[in-house]
């Protein structure tokens, strides 16, 4: 332990020498700042397409968030997010007294900053009216405030025929909000079932922050409606989640997408080509789910053997390494092997099979394909 | 390494357990949530004063801040402060397109969160002007709005006059903002003298966010005038402090006072009883920073004792204790002992000395008693 | 975002400067050093006893550990621990071919060192016999090679007695260690039975490493035996526990002892006043848990109390704080107040209770004072 | 703030349910178990080559060393490097009254756990004589034993002939060790001058541990002599490094090598294909470090212009990227852009230019391509 008594080095022991000293009489302080940066969000190419990160529903003081518009730029920027949408309430706004309200207005004061910060900005806003029917965002709309409906007796229908003239791409958010409070609002009900019929409603936000809405992800996959995921922030998102603690980030929408651009978010969209994310999970249609898991994660070849001595049987070694920023967990389902597996972000586990194997089935439980079923994964062994 | 392949356990290995499962058909994906918690900072009670963690600068939305008043609250909350003032600026209101100019409504909205989350909430305003003179905050006003100046030729000395009619506390903000911008800026100018020759101008923020103003520590000290730190926040705290890093906080002004309430503090401001508290360093006048580190460290007496074989010289030993959430660093000025000691929040080292000695003498070089000059800290050894 | 790009200062960014230039030609790269320190674990005397943090059982290269003793001092004395004991296997010597035998020599290897960093050092050792009935710790021994048995019909019970004669407490290791893997081995057995009517067995360890033995805990109980828990660590603690994340911990016996020395300790694990803290979890006695509970939880005076302007009903604000580094969940289960309430280490949580009740009763679900039972805990509101 | 008071979940509070419930009476209090995995080290192939991260200087409890031989092969595996070698001191064995001196032992004893965690094991030792000359490091050896000297008057050169007859790879450690202790040790002896000529040095340690030998770097660059950085572990890594810390690493060389194997190593290694990497820091031949740098950095095309109203300057918008786990600093040199850059491992900084410009020249200043020379690295704008 004499290290311990000399070693010298530190981050806080050599904290002195962190003062910039300059010649304005002013000495910066500054180890305490936050690392400024972009982080990385790294998950391979999918199939050509490349995956990008968006967050399709989003809040500032405009209505009832708490936050500057800029701030969802520099939010989206430092955690690696290539796409955000404003997404304000129409009918609710609880700042009027104060803020001027213009719906596009969020939107618009964030334009010159995401070109900036290279952040693609996708135009939206969210229909808020009665529950049941609930909210649903438009997005790829020109402009929110001709969507405010008329004060007749039929807002919602109105809203949602005004954004479809905009060409908007629709979908349904949080369909669970108020499960409990309103009984029967958690339905599948007539006007979201008229909506579909029209080709109005093209998709459907199945996990809302950290909330998985379990039928909501069913209607989709048996209606052929985009899967969603976006954090509905209101607050920070360094408040909402633990964002510096390794492997956290934000509730999102991955869109698997021809080019980085507010037309290949829009193509890649409406040809379904979406999985959420949300804290250690994945939601999704099958085929985008393996898609994903595939460009992901792989498999060596065997680089070691071992026989038991007692048993003689024996056991071949492989690295089974996750590529991206995603994170997995596989169960054995058939074969001998190893019988659980958590892939971290960016790192390996060993596996081993028993020798004379050509494959191993796991189920990657953290992958929804279905609100009960998990994506299965065959290793074939080498 | 049996260990590592059949170590079930894990943070994220547990994970499929972290969902909540409710029976609205939706599954709550908890372990991306932050921590919602108030962490205590620790610093023991300072010769039976109360040690307040004070941050008097900040703006919201309504001047040129990025947040909604509610957020400074929950900041506040969250990492351990005991009162916060609000200080937008009366003069400089870029968002006034958007929100509605009231210098005193960011206070207001926030009174009944600060009230239950036990915040102690100080009204306060921003004179921002032309610089030179620069600026200054007034607090423990009664209305912002009436403090606007008019448009005449007298404007600076116009506001300060009318908040010192409303009793304000005024100190100087950050003397040194444009030193370089502005030669001449970063003086003891004449409108500063007659203010304090008036008994108008009460402290100076030596410190503001991560800049250490050298000459205003001086200043401050030759006047006996009351030494502040703050933040200056504009946008969120943790896009500007690395705050949830072990031992990160943000700048305040640590007030030593009799009870923890608004007229405590002021009464504290008034006797100059505070320390300027940023990064690694205090700063303050010797008393208090004596006072201060005399409550947060200890030593204790000797618990062991070692001869050289060699050389027979005898080393006794002691563990020097920071019982706070503050940081020290020591180094040796006089007697043989452990040159340099850091002391890391609620941290202990072990310090050694030759047998024999009485005292040893350090300078804590992460402390300011004048812009070149450290607390120096004996120990008596027992 | 103009901060983004001009901000200069970072952790990173500084690091040029962090290089410690010396005249010899050598830079030394400090900033990746590990801070050095003692860090303090800080738990409030409980009805005047110190509450001493202990580790009682725990291996090195001399039997099956992987490191060299002085690295479990290290350890100790980074993570806040008062006293460690090396407990060597005395049957099991895996290392025999390059390590020589030697019951004592982890011990003795350790003395100095451990009085450098004022780790009190409890000599032990593990008496390993065939399972049933398992292993034992003996502590307070004086020579642990005595104590190995001659190669007769009754090894376990002639270690255990020579344990005795030597004035050994006793306890009982991980009790249900291989509860599957040998059918019979977790129960009461008559071999126990004697040890405990001889009074020979003094304690139980009721939690090994991360794994709680429930029905060890119930056994302790009945029978007025002293509650232990220990990591029983053979790698380097920092690969088995996650031991820089915030609140993690190795396993320990928290000793509530007169003074902090081996006597003090003792006296304490006679008198049966320990609690065993594994994870977020406290395991002992009652009274213990209770008295503990007590020393580190304080709930302020009411400071708030709003009124809903609808039901009339009045709600008053109290602040419940954890003034330890322990952690304690709460779950409601008399009175009209908040449901739920986590407190993190050193952390502040806030409490409402509708005016008009005197007291709320909960449930600290993070204890248990038998198998199935949590400590109850009343608030008395002021 | 209302989210404070209802938000559930998590890490602490959803830890109920980490306890993994089995049916043999004992309860797993699995969430503070360390995540075990092997975290990739992200660093792109360069120009064909591999890039391996190799640490060639470690030792055990068989020598000085803190741990059992295992323990190395754990920390290269979670740490994501490829290879490693054990050296221990051929004459230096303070543990030899305790453990069998054998000098192949501990790469031995590591051999099958190497094999299971595909860790590529390079026999080597460190022949320890007086210093000067110093120590030396033979790599690809195939038995340490036998090269220990007779104890005749030229230990030294009889040791390292010994290891040359093996075909070893011979690097001179830490040139500057005893650089103030022993007055004329870190100079260009003849001793070390002979080895040259006779063509049996082939590196020179540049770093060790967290310490940059300067004169060392530019010997080895006037010499051709391959750069090589090594921990010199003795004590855990995790107690030396602050490896949890987000791009904290132990000192490695990175091996550019044809194939992951020992024989691609030693082919690179005798070609001179290494970059040291410390801290921050890279330290290599001009051309090895601009490979890497070429292969980890990437600039986009521009994806924006803004024209200031006032001045008339039309400033263009980059991405700059680290696409690997290397940190590096940029200052500019030639041409009107951002003046630093700090790109944090797996990161994107904005780099702005003032349009009409094709190239901007910066140093790196995390490079060391001689002790007092930066890589410079144009950046052609597009």
């Amino acid at each position: 332990m004499k290290n311990k008594l000399t070693l010298l080095g530190s981050l806080f022991l050599m904290s002195m020498s962190l003062q910039a000293q300059t010649d304005d009489g002013i000495i910066r302080l500054s180890e305490f700042a936050y690392p400024v940066k972009r982080q990385n969000l790294n998950i391979p190419d999918v199939n050509g397409f490349k995956v990008l990160k968006c967050d399709f529903h989003m809040h500032t003081v405009f209505t009832d968030g708490h936050v500057w518009p800029n701030v969802r730029v520099q939010e989206a920027w430092r955690e690696g997010l290539d796409a955000i949408s404003y997404t304000e309430h129409m009918e609710y706004n609880p700042h009027s007294a104060d803020v001027k309200v213009d719906h596009n207005r969020s939107h618009d004061l964030a334009v010159e900053l995401a070109k900036e910060n290279n952040i693609v900005l996708v135009k939206g806003t969210e229909v808020t009216r009665q529950t049941p029917p609930g909210h649903f965002n438009a997005l790829f709309i020109q402009d929110a405030n001709v969507l405010v409906a008329d004060n007749n007796s039929n807002l919602d229908q109105e809203a949602i025929d005004k954004a479809y003239a905009q060409k908007a791409f629709i979908f349904w958010n949080h369909p669970g909000w108020k499960a409990t409070a309103i009984p029967g609002s958690y339905e599948w009900i007539d006007f979201v079932e008229k909506m579909y019929q029209e080709k109005k409603l093209h998709g459907i936000e199945v996990v809302n922050g950290l909330g998985f809405h379990k039928k909501a992800l069913d209607w989709a996959l048996d209606r052929n409606l985009t899967i969603i995921g976006n954090t509905d922030i209101h607050n920070l998102i360094a408040h909402d989640y633990n964002i510096e603690a390794p492997g956290v980030h934000r509730t999102m929408t991955l869109v698997m997408a021809k080019d980085r651009s507010a037309s290949g978010i829009r193509e890649a969209l409406e040809a379904g080509r979406t999985v959420a994310w949300s804290s250690n999970y994945l939601f999704g249609k099958e085929e985008n789910v393996r898609n994903l898991v595939n460009a992901s994660i792989s498999v060596s070849p065997s680089y070691h053997e071992k026989t038991n001595s007692k048993t003689k049987v024996s056991t071949k070694y492989y690295e089974i390494t996750n590529n991206s920023d995603l994170y997995f967990e596989l169960e054995i389902k058939e074969g001998k092997g190893t019988k659980r597996i958590v892939l971290y972000p960016e790192s390996t586990q060993i596996l081993t099979a028993e020798a004379g194997q050509s494959k191993l089935s796991y189920e990657i439980v953290s992958t929804y394909i279905r609100s009960d079923k998990h994506l299965l994964f065959d290793i074939n062994l080498k």
